[in-house]
């Protein structure tokens, strides 16, 4: 699943490069690419009273971006159960091979017919979901990474 | 350090809700008040050519919340070094002690004089990065974490 978007003037920030949240926002509009791509477009959405909430969000900044920059984001399936997908992406500047950042990101399903509660996929999604392209989660280079500093280097840790 | 903000209709997605990226947008506004807060405000940053980039970022969405919503972002340092510092960052809604969201941050020290490249904090920099309010990782509820499925719940992972 690729999504395709531009840099927009109003996502610049300060450092003169895509502020660090218009990563996400690009990551979210892949999700919204990959929910329309199984079934839980708009419509779908509707009429089954059933949608996708994002749970966790990793990100990892690897290269800047400018204004009007071409962005390509690839969306892969890691793993899934009943209620939850857990979705692997790289973003890429136009057709260039090395990503300019990646995310991981865990996504529940959602019954939205009254309060929001967690629900099984529907069979015919949970198919669309299965046939999606997946990524070996040791393949996703990015992936299952902690935040930290490393322990010699930290304040924390330093003995002096 | 404590941000306050307001979510704003744009930010609110089909779901009704306050859209993943833009919990991560008030993340990022609350940064520039920690930015503010040690020296590193605009006026700074031109003075010195100096800033900081965000290396990572995870981030747990733990409840929704709705358009017209009092948001407060409390920011604490986990460790730093002499070039980064990891922050621990929470959100609540109003004056609510249960937190909706909570984000980890690697934050990046730049010398922009130039092409960007990574340059030891000033002194006085470092002294107030040091004098700001603290957590320990093991205090800072989700921090720490990995994004994946429970093993046994994996269609990767399980046998059948």
């Amino acid at each position: 699943m690729i999504y395709r978007d531009t840099v927009k003037p109003e996502w610049v920030d300060y450092n003169g490069h895509l502020r660090d949240a218009f990563y996400m926002l690009l990551y979210s509009l892949a999700t919204d690419a990959f929910m329309d791509h199984i079934g839980l477009d708009d419509a779908g959405r509707r009429a089954r009273q059933r949608t996708l909430y994002t749970l966790e969000a990793h990100i990892s900044y690897l290269r800047e971006i400018k204004e009007s920059a071409s962005v390509r984001v690839e969306t892969r399936v890691v793993a899934h159960d009943k209620k939850r997908v857990h979705l692997y992406m790289e973003m890429f500047e136009g057709e260039t091979a090395e990503s300019v950042s990646a995310c991981e990101q865990m996504m529940m399903h959602i019954d939205s017919s009254g309060a929001p509660k967690s629900a099984s996929f529907d069979e015919d999604i949970a198919a669309r979901i299965a046939a999606e392209p997946t990524v070996a989660l040791k393949d996703a280079r990015y992936a299952g990474r902690v935040i930290g500093l490393p322990v010699r280097a930290s304040s924390v840790a330093a003995p002096a």
